[in-house]
């Protein structure tokens, strides 16, 4: 297991993280600049982000200050209950893989998609398992552009909580069955995001992230759970000050052969996002060396 | 399956549904009174209601208004840092086994506990692999004084959403395994509660209801799940208002055999709690013919 007491090399910074601070929107390219002048070596960018600061500047500034980019936030929502919707979905699934390639991304992460209508507030059906149906066919569909483009899909499970209005892949197992579906091969071109926050209660997690091996895992997202938490989105935690045994986790993922970025993802309405974005960053650098 | 349209002679009150309207605690000799009256004819208790009203007045107010138990709330919280509180934990079990006698329930139900500390916001470790030990050990230790008494354990999966605070076992398939370590006969003493609000995101609900099959199956849990939820756990919604298909789960929960009550179980401090009683009873009611 690598040791990352001694410097912060593979942290990387999910842009979100730092996306509004104090009520303000902190752009991209300030984002980068700090992230840079600290000496992180990766981001992952949300694709608003990188349409609010340019695509094309955005890959420039980025081979500027050397940054990499440890994943690209993100494609998926799959889930539409007409042709029209589904078609939407794909060529903008379709420009996704383009932007991921465009900044250098080793893979563009999938949230799938709940129930169609649930993320406004009214689930148009109760029909998970077609939904989920539909999802794959998604995925299926979008695997043969990325594979066009060498691309990596990485499915991101989302915590049950989600299940409804986010994405109805909820389990490693259940993205991992979808990767052994879609990619018998394990070519590379289809794998996961495991990220601690939706997947650290799960009894089978180490089986499936052995499972998953080194062809599978292609991102690593860590932040920690609160109790209380209060709120089902917005109030995720420092690395360190949750319950989550973040270490632990890398391990496992590192005893697969992982060796990529350990990407702090942190959405924190009642806290982070009120403070500095400096001191956020600073706070993740100095967490990723003492608790993850 | 049953025709639920016509009657609601299988329907079930958990008393926490109307434990507390608008502001006030709502007594439990009242709420029996009031569930007795709409013809009503199981409820499931909670301890300390049950406390406050007396056990034998409880007893015999349940029997003279021909009030049946869909099962009792609740044992377990079996984890503990130190001797002393697992010690406090036996004891207080066994207490609930002798009141479950009392009333007799079809079964205890048995909330297992999550991180010791947890619920109290500074959970003492993050040994989560070790609380789940600890939880079979109390369950097996349980399950001797069960035994004895004629007196089922239905575990219950709670939400991967409260794995560090309340429960960490928060799958089907995870309470099974339980099940199948500890009582390998499949005798009846040991089963399982299953909550719609708490299941119904998994991808293998169905396959593991069946793998429960009739022995395993002691009580059935509705409520739905609201888009959005605003709060992790006071937030559940009355049958029929969100997204989970209670019917389809009723569906596979009676192929295997189970002939029980469908227990009405919503926490709701926005909504229903702020209601009259008698409303929110008259809804279950209407929403048990309609929606389960």
């Amino acid at each position: 297991m690598r040791d990352f007491s001694q410097d912060h090399r593979w942290l990387s910074i999910n842009t979100a993280t730092v996306r509004k601070q104090r009520g303000q929107d902190w752009p991209l390219p300030q984002i980068l600049d700090a992230c840079a002048a600290r000496g992180i070596r990766a981001v992952s960018p949300w694709r608003d982000q990188v349409a609010a600061a340019g695509l094309e500047a955005t890959a420039r500034q980025l081979k500027a200050l050397g940054l990499a980019l440890s994943g690209y936030c993100r494609g998926g929502l799959f889930t539409h209950t007409d042709a029209a919707g589904r078609q939407a979905a794909r060529d903008d699934n379709r420009r996704a893989l383009d932007e991921a390639c465009a900044l250098g991304a080793p893979c563009l992460v999938l949230v799938v998609g709940g129930l169609p209508g649930a993320l406004a507030g009214k689930a148009v059906h109760r029909d998970l398992a077609g939904t989920r149906a539909q999802v794959r066919e998604g995925i299926a569909d979008l695997l043969e552009d990325a594979r066009e483009r060498r691309m990596p899909l990485a499915i991101e499970p989302l915590h049950p909580m989600y299940a409804a209005d986010r994405a109805c892949v909820n389990t490693l197992e259940q993205a991992l069955d979808l990767c052994d579906a879609l990619d018998p091969a394990r070519s590379g071109a289809l794998g996961v995001a495991v990220d601690a926050y939706h997947v650290w209660w799960d009894p089978k997690l180490q089986d499936q992230i052995q499972r998953a091996g080194r062809e599978r895992l292609l991102a690593l997202h860590v932040c920690d759970w609160l109790t209380p938490t209060t709120d089902l989105l917005n109030d995720r935690g420092m690395m360190g000050d949750g319950v989550i045994d973040l270490r632990q986790l890398r391990g496992w993922v590192e005893a697969q052969g992982y060796a990529g970025y350990s990407e702090a993802e942190i959405f924190s309405s009642g806290n982070w996002w009120r403070r500095d974005g400096g001191e956020v960053l600073d706070t993740c650098i100095e967490r990723h060396r003492t608790c993850v």
